[in-house]
């Protein structure tokens, strides 16, 4: 059971956690920490948070449990904000998309980095942004990732991953250098690529018309385009070196294609989609299975 | 009205065409053509057809319209069986991906291209394919269009529209070049990139641990992969000038995005970000909007 929790940026992730948290009744206060008064007052009139704050060192008064729910470009900001503040016994973790980068950024904050503080990432989000878009199953039979570093407390790691199995999760662990690299590779290559895609037709002189008939392979291919561009920014830059890694890789296996394409090598292109086609069809039943379970 | 329907290739869209026609009443026989007795016999069995036959030329007796639903590489093939078979009055159209391909195929396979010959392309689909994922609505609010040579009667192209509207879908006419064109943009290039991308991941050695941890936004984005490969191979080769040059301008704007990463130059990553993120939010409000109509 969690007393007051506190969430540092009520978007849609921390609020998401908000919401689960109540319904699992694993918790007895939420207080919202947000740079806008705005966000605040709307996360309070939809009941995702009891009291509200802008000023971090506030929020951090009797705190039991808090989250770092900001983009990863507003860590090391917020840590040095509440680093004089945050009570030694009481448990932080976060939810940024690039653990190394956060550790960092905590550790800048708070000149050393708490035994307390538990890096973690849950795998679930939608391309829609802010408080309006939280809902509390966002994170039921979802993966969420904890990534301790050698000073992190056990204790404190396993608080936080009981909090994430009450919002409905399964907990994993792994190092933070390890998530980088199979989250560069899963997730922000895709919204790259995606990114790319819109820009490219965007930027073609019949854009309304192409607009007028792409149709809806175009729109799941293209949904992460609608993410909220500041958090990808700042992934972009944290996990720098992991996504360019995968992504002139993945620039090199296009290219290998496309050079089948120019050739008109049906063999070789039939084979390659086929193998393709296989291993999304294995991804894709293991997914379901698994929401099924 | 169509009293006899005669479709060649008997999938998800010749299926999907069969099912529409006979759920609005807009045909009285719908006959099946393909070379797989398994596939056919499905097909009746789903009720998607009344009767077959394996025999192009035997297919062709007594029809009044007929569908080319097969991948663009057996369209030359299967226009030259039933060149001599197909009734001077029936109106004939196909659903292929690349209109100038289409029309020089069934050019090569008559001999000249018949005047009641109409090209079309229904922009609609899923990532299944086979008879068993055919269903009634799948063209319903949908753009199809048709791509009528100099030499086709007006007639003819008018009955084609006729039945596209029967099945809830919106006809529009343009020229077979525009087509590729805006196709090569829109659909083409993502299921190419949605097949480099989970090719490349595949081929990494991590690749299990990989896909164990892809979620939602991995899937709506791979989901075109899934896609036949046989299909997507012709589509490739038929289509390929306008798919190499639409494909060579999204590699230079990519490589230009990776190196914006790689310099770490957040105010023009989250410009570039929010430039795609406002043109994919357009579309999907002016997608909304059409479905909602």
């Amino acid at each position: 059971m969690i007393g007051r929790l506190v969430i540092f940026g009520v978007g849609l992730i921390g609020g998401s956690m908000a919401l689960a948290l109540r319904a699992a009744g694993a918790v007895s206060e939420v207080v919202g920490c947000s740079r806008s008064e705005a966000n605040l007052t709307e996360a309070q009139r939809l009941g995702v948070i009891d009291r509200w704050t802008t000023d971090p060192a506030l929020a951090c008064a009797g705190a039991d449990l808090g989250v770092l729910a900001v983009p990863l470009g507003s860590m090391q900001g917020l840590s040095a904000a509440i680093a004089g503040h945050w009570p030694a016994e009481a448990v932080l973790t976060d939810v940024g998309s690039s653990k190394q980068a956060v550790l960092d950024a905590v550790r800048a904050g708070f000149g050393r980095l708490p035994r307390n503080f538990v890096a973690g990432h849950p795998i679930a989000g939608t391309e829609r942004s802010g408080v309006a878009a939280a809902f509390a199953s966002l994170f039921q039979d979802r993966l969420v990732i904890l990534t301790p570093a050698d000073e992190t407390s056990p204790l404190a790691a396993e608080r936080v991953a009981g909090m994430w199995r009450a919002t409905g999760a399964r907990v994993e662990f792994m190092t933070p250098a390890h998530h980088d690299h199979l989250l560069a590779a899963t997730s922000h290559l895709p919204h790259v690529l995606a990114y790319a895609l819109v820009e490219s037709l965007a930027r073609m002189s019949e854009r309304d018309e192409i607009f007028h008939y792409a149709a809806g392979g175009f729109r799941d291919f293209t949904r992460i385009a609608s993410s909220d561009p500041v958090v990808w920014r700042d992934i972009c830059l944290a996990n720098r070196d992991a996504i360019l890694e995968v992504l002139e890789r993945f620039q090199g296996d296009l290219d290998s294609l496309r050079q089948v394409i120019a050739r008109g090598d049906g063999a070789e292109l039939e084979a390659r989609f086929e193998f393709a086609k296989d291993a999304r069809d294995r991804f894709s039943e293991k997914m379901q299975a698994q929401l099924d379970q």
